[in-house]
């Protein structure tokens, strides 16, 4: 099933720690905080027992970590809109995130 | 049809702006940075136009701003896995955000 997974994260080290994370485990970067991958359910556990792990320690008041995973389909992944003064940029491997 | 709508914004003054904005046009907040609404055609042209007026000022080469509207069904919703510190908080208007 294929599965959106964004998150809004303050902390430069740990939107780096996750972003790696997704990377690893093979999903797509799709935009500067949003990634997609087809997961079945064993990889869905994994990815979200990661990510737990990572979010585990917590921030101070004002830090901000949230990281969500939403089924969606490809076509409804295809109606998205996106707003973004991200495009064209490129992340730390130089991969255009759009 | 039902829209999620996602956001992840470095500067507090336009993450404060579109959470406004998001708010007015009627939207459920359901975390920190997402919300929910049920939007016919001319709502989600309505919705992309501001927000699109929001973003026009580009910020600085390390300023994020990223906005993204996706359809879901009430059953993806259901479905969602949430990692979050943000459990229990509280927005400017005291609405627990879960």
């Amino acid at each position: 099933m294929l599965y959106l997974v964004f998150y809004d994260i303050s902390s430069d080290d740990l939107r780096n720690k996750v972003s790696n994370f997704l990377k690893q485990k093979g999903l797509e970067r799709v935009q500067y905080s949003v990634f997609l991958g087809d997961l079945n359910n064993s990889r869905l556990r994994d990815l979200e027992v990661g990510l737990r792990m990572i979010g585990k320690r917590k921030g101070g008041e004002d830090e901000r970590f949230l990281v969500m995973i939403v089924p969606v389909t490809e076509n409804q992944f295809r109606q998205r809109i996106v707003i973004s003064w991200e495009l064209g940029k490129r992340d730390e491997e130089g991969e255009v995130i759009w």
